[in-house]
């Protein structure tokens, strides 16, 4: 397996960043998150004056063989249907890309469909879509391991472009089904409260999905470890994310993180390295049954709440400008003796 | 007294909208609260690709005679000092104003201080600072009269400069006070519940400004009606915001809500013209208790919760990326047709 060398950064700089913070002309503490925001990228950075560079999101993608239990309301084709229209600009992850400056890299990590080449699309096609975890492992452990490092691999390539925040979205039908296998055996908690809508499943759709998922934890007879727990039930993209945050946090990149899914990835790649937590900003809570409850076992306060059930990095590039905001705040505002304000605390 | 012409917005093209936002390629209401914002917004401006220019900021300025009862934590002298700090550029709101390309306009409303011509300051001061309400009405009939109407007029004058998007923010120490007077009368709210810690009171520091707010709402003895309750306890740079809003509602304009004082001006003016409600947005809920409970009073869903309570309006400017994302998402993104994507709902 590859190995990544993560240290959690050192908190030597910590007492002279919150005195900096502190020195701004504010009531202590008034800026709430961003104050908060600014003190994780300056231990990330190690500096009293962060900065973001050429912020970018990574949307792997990929086709479950769960989808064949009727767990998602959308058909699978949807999934190849989506990078299409990623790559035309015409998704939601695009028009929020482009208000932020965000490059955008579309892997094809395990699409159930032979895309032309020329389109742009990164190809790293493990297999055209997992197995179905109902009856068997969903992936090999020489599948996943290479998954894995195509992850880290295009991080690597990122950071080498000169990012140093990093999203990563998915696209893949009857990936939030995939997601709640992961939630409910890495972080213990009971599968029902690991399941939900997805994109869009009404009460009855819901209720099968549960029983389906509950059927295919009854079969899985494997030693549970997380490696184990990542193969049987993870799609291709999932694993590659997991791949790409263990990358990002062994470079000192800030990751920004997206919804239901994306935060499943960070709870696997956790349970491997610890150490990759203080990389992480959360952006928002998604609106996936599920989402508070795991960001609240990770114990992450995310910057958002906006009703967001659309994975592809959208939840995480909406909360960009708050980063950005938090950055510019311990750079750009003045101190109370150069803006000759009292000090009342 | 000053008349306005509010009216709701037509809701007439109501169901045109639902329709585009509906057909843009994702699950049904998978874009949350931006798809709310993008409703409102094409309400507001009555099209189905409505569109953001020249969002600007005022911020009103204004001393505060009830702040001789040390009901802030800070001193007088910070109301003045921070103007300068507006001016050079070296205040919470700059930092976020120069991020999202919003124009700042700074007004005396009514500061304790001389300013010196020249600054870039707008001179509209109404006296220096109002009167102490514990004992005596804050302002004069003729006095709020002039800052409505000021109010109204700088707004008038942005509308002219191209404007159809704006927020207002504060700076007055002793206005979290004040607010609370106008919470507790205009949304029969018991006072206790209105009051917090401003700028930074500890447990004794709110428990004597409950105290002395207390005696001020004893010894109030007007008519209760809106207008008496804004005249009694008001600040200049408070009235000036309630007549800049009505005056944007009546403008079409949409008005982007910071926090816990300007929440309070939407409540004055909403009570004064029902019709102001449709065209507020609003920003954030921010940290001052009492904020939570206006915003639940006036039936409102405020985009972030970030533990912000500085004013200036930076909590509605934080905001505005995510207005800007609803207005892209309705103009950019392809719909299930254009994109050849399986509408499956």
């Amino acid at each position: 397996m590859t190995v990544f060398h993560i240290a959690s950064p050192d908190t030597g700089i910590a007492c002279e960043l919150q005195q900096k913070i502190d020195n701004l002309a504010k009531p202590r503490g008034a800026l709430g998150a961003l104050e908060t925001v600014a003190m994780q990228i300056g231990l990330i950075q190690q500096t009293l004056s962060p900065s973001l560079r050429k912020p970018v999101n990574i949307i792997f993608a990929a086709d479950h063989g769960i989808a064949d239990e009727k767990v998602s309301k959308s058909p699978k084709e949807v999934t190849r249907q989506m990078i299409s229209n990623f790559l035309d600009g015409g998704a939601g992850v695009c028009f929020l890309a482009r208000q932020h400056g965000f490059g955008l890299k579309v892997v094809d990590a395990g699409v159930d469909y032979d895309f032309p080449p020329g389109l742009g699309i990164i190809h790293r096609k493990i297999r055209k879509g997992t197995r179905n975890f109902l009856h068997e492992a969903a992936m090999t452990a020489d599948e996943m391991e290479r998954a894995i490092r195509y992850g880290a691999d295009i991080v690597t390539e990122c950071c080498r472009e000169g990012s140093n925040i990093i999203s990563f979205g998915e696209m893949g039908i009857g990936n939030t089904a995939a997601s709640s296998m992961w939630m409910a055996c890495l972080a213990d908690i009971p599968l029902a409260a690991c399941v939900g809508a997805g994109s869009g499943l009404d009460g009855e759709g819901v209720r099968h999905k549960r029983q389906a998922l509950q059927a295919a934890l009854d079969n899985y007879d494997g030693n549970r470890s997380v490696w184990d727990v990542m193969r049987y039930f993870g799609g291709y993209e999932m694993v590659m994310a997991v791949g790409g945050m263990l990358r990002a946090a062994e470079l000192k990149m800030a990751i920004l993180v997206d919804g239901f899914i994306m935060t499943n990835c960070v709870l696997a790649a956790s349970r491997l390295y610890p150490d990759v937590l203080p990389y992480c900003i959360y952006g928002h809570c998604g609106d996936e049954s599920g989402h508070r409850t795991l960001l609240e076992a990770l114990r992450a306060t995310p910057l958002l709440h906006l009703g967001l059930r659309l994975g592809e990095g959208t939840g995480a590039i909406c909360a960009y400008p708050l980063v950005s905001s938090a950055v510019r705040m311990i750079n750009e505002m003045h101190s109370f003796s150069k803006a000759s304000v009292t000090k009342y605390f």
